[in-house]
């Protein structure tokens, strides 16, 4: 991985006058375009094929200033940086540019350590661990004794998890692929997006910085969100986990405290194992019938779920005097730290 | 239960200036502080631990301009008095201040008898078959002839219901405890949040006054409404009904008739039955496949649900041209009636 | 059908500089005069009862200007003409005017002819089918093989379809009614909804126009929608399919590329088969678990899932810079066409 010192080396050499925020063109960036539009910073469209271009012409007020073609696979990261660029991760880039992000020559907002503990489920499962929050059980492919999901590694969608039952049926489903078994855990689901800022004096409190709740989604799947229509039909179906959109949530006013304090003790545990999440941040609960929450998954950059909220959520406009999406959150924390003259706090 | 004219000699000593509103910090309280601060009304802040404090240091914006620790159990309400405050009830103060709240020496926002009316399930049967909506039936446990949901009293977020099919079954789950035996209806939720207002000379008109439909929700319970995920994977589930948040609809256009007289007619009832429901209420609504409506419960006051549109709703967009949310229309009239010089007519 | 021309004729007319907005009251109406209002034209709101009136009272910022009486069952079109109106098409108007739509003397909103190759299902399967879209397969109910819609002709709101998995079981429940029998599709539903205008200069490029995708929703439907409850309650129940409101949901934006060309593709189609499809329209689609779409229907209107919108939706936000209605995008729509003096090319 490349060295923090390099990227704040690279940084120095930025025109922070004229910064600006690329990713690739999928998964949140119409919202973090056109956040970025409303805090007046210039984007770069990162594509991979000419269809993509078209999308924004579809969406102008969502449309990156200038787009820099990426189809053979390679993002150009000294050009990128010879544009003032910062990098916006999201679920598509952690997925396209894979382990060579860990060595871009470019500064990614936020700590890319963090995508690293996210990738590996096991490290993840270490992290919510030494943040205290409950999980499910992980087992043994071999012990299983109870309904499991069974999950790839990295941010997939959704895409190819499967439910077993035993040993005998995790064998005949998957011949020892680098997989995770998770005890399968009842209950509904919900996913708090949060926003972590090492530089607000507003929010909240966290050892060595401050939190934000912006907003809350379910995710939608094929099959498995409307089984209950395909069973009724008597159709018989194999469930699938394909995430295909969200939909928005809000939750009890009483459990926000406890979503909070999770969210403090995710960012909290981050900052002692790698330094800390600074920016957008998920965590996918599940909460059960007595209002106790288990975290199975954590998404440590901004997650498909704030695509609802463009102009602001439920939750955001408690926080905000104004309508602030997560993409405008986060050209609004590059302007802060900028201004402040403290970049190097917010990105690695 | 305190009289009306001792809470009339209250409000007289009241400079109605300097009124502030004083909820308990849980439920719709972020809502009510931000629409307050949204009509220029100070705010108090019941708070049972310094941990409630911390939740409105990550919502600034909904955070009271004061707070009074309750937390002893007892609400001051001479305190409260003194600082010319109204008490805004919501679904966690009938369950916190419980029967108190009859007597209460401090003026409360709409009518505290429909709290009553509200807390006791038989007497709210009684009220929705004198409005003339269709309900379930009721029955006695040892005549339990088809599905039913038995439910506990009071606001307790649907913890504890239990669907029963027999009196066999009721007995081995139930120990002849306060509960209701309701015929299980076939068809969806829809919560249509009402405002009613004896003061206005707009919206929807009552024998007494005029009614606004500000927004419609639906609640999202654990583990029931994920319990179609949970049975695809193969797990033996038991259903609950703990309510964990809400998510918004719209309905059909042409059950907005249906839906506006049905909330003319319980307000009426509640103006024969007891004197009217000045406020917010809400009808907890099947509607079958027939598009015919059953209510099977009330609330006489806000409701969660309205927690989704805190800066308006696909409805409240057509009655007013701003942002109003639930907890705003209570704080305008608040200050309609201040100037009216009616606030005698909103509160008891 | 009355001829284009007899309407341009009629259209020649008009005092240009009063035009009005007509529509039946109901579907969208409320959503449709609340658009036209903030794009300054006058409504006219056709009602088939009294009680029709009431409900624009509790939705004042969304009464139409002017009510006409149409309960005798006859839209008076001269009358309408001579107001220099436009009548809006939705989902109650085709079923309301029915066949006498296809002759009104009257400018319609888009092309009157996509109604009728929406009201029959044959010619609507062969629009998708020239669009390049996939499509549910059509059974011939005596070689029925796997679960099976039934479907009524008409904008019926998805009452009375019912599934089979038989021959036998299709004519134990249908006497060789005038209905359609689809392959039943696993996956999960999204509605988008398009506006599209030969007029633009914006937006996705068609051959002769240009294609804005202004927002996504899922339809609601009792019992179907709940009835994951109604079986974890022990309750035997036959699935139903009426439509009851709404709910908002957005997709994978990886996902958008694949809506923008498939609405493309049915206005091209359209473009081909009848003259196009001015204003807006929505494919009902089915996204399987490998993120495929079917097309199993097109409403080629204004549809009941944009009333979700009336301010705007995560989508309209990247399109307009202020809140954009599908009800306003069409008084829009009215108003360019107006100061382009191209009405013709919108009506008919």
């Amino acid at each position: 991985m490349i060295s923090k010192e390099r990227i704040l080396d690279l940084l120095s050499a930025y025109d922070t006058e004229n910064l600006c925020l690329a990713t690739v063109c999928s998964h949140t960036s119409l919202q973090i375009f056109h956040g970025a539009k409303a805090e007046g910073l210039r984007t770069i469209g990162l594509i991979t094929s000419e269809q993509q271009r078209a999308i924004y012409d579809a969406f102008p007020a969502a449309k990156p200033d200038e787009f820099v073609d990426v189809g053979d696979g390679a993002i150009p990261y000294e050009e990128l940086a010879d544009k003032n660029a910062l990098l916006i991760p999201h679920g598509s880039i952690v997925e396209y540019a894979g382990r060579g992000l860990e060595d871009a020559p470019l500064p990614v907002l936020g700590n890319r350590q963090s995508l690293m503990w996210e990738r590996d489920r096991r490290k993840m499962f270490e992290w919510m661990k030494a943040a205290g929050l409950q999980t499910p059980a992980i087992l043994d492919p071999d012990k299983i004794d109870r309904p499991c999901v069974v999950k790839h590694p990295g941010a997939k969608g959704g895409r190819g998890y499967a439910i077993v039952h035993s040993p005998e049926e995790f064998h005949a489903k998957f011949e020892n692929k680098d997989v995770m078994v998770q005890e399968y855990l009842v209950g509904v689901r919900a996913y708090p997006h949060y926003f972590y800022s090492p530089l607000s004096k507003e929010g909240y409190r966290t050892a060595d910085g401050h939190l934000e709740l912006l907003s809350i989604d379910r995710r939608f799947e094929s099959n498995v969100d409307e089984s209950y229509r395909t069973m009724m039909a008597g159709v018989p179906i194999r469930p699938s986990f394909t995430v295909v959109g969200n939909q928005g949530l809000v939750i009890r006013e009483s459990l926000l405290s406890d979503m909070l304090s999770m969210g403090r003790d995710a960012a909290e545990a981050a900052e002692r194992l790698f330094g800390g999440i600074p920016g957008p941040f998920c965590l996918e609960l599940i909460c059960d019938e007595n209002l106790q929450f288990y975290c199975f998954e954590i998404s440590a950059r901004i997650v498909a779920g704030t695509n609802i909220y463009p102009e602001g959520s439920p939750y955001s406009c408690y926080v905000f005097g104004e309508p602030m999406s997560m993409g405008r959150r986060i050209a609004r924390e590059v302007k802060t730290a900028k201004e402040m003259g403290k970049l190097g706090k917010i990105v690695y």
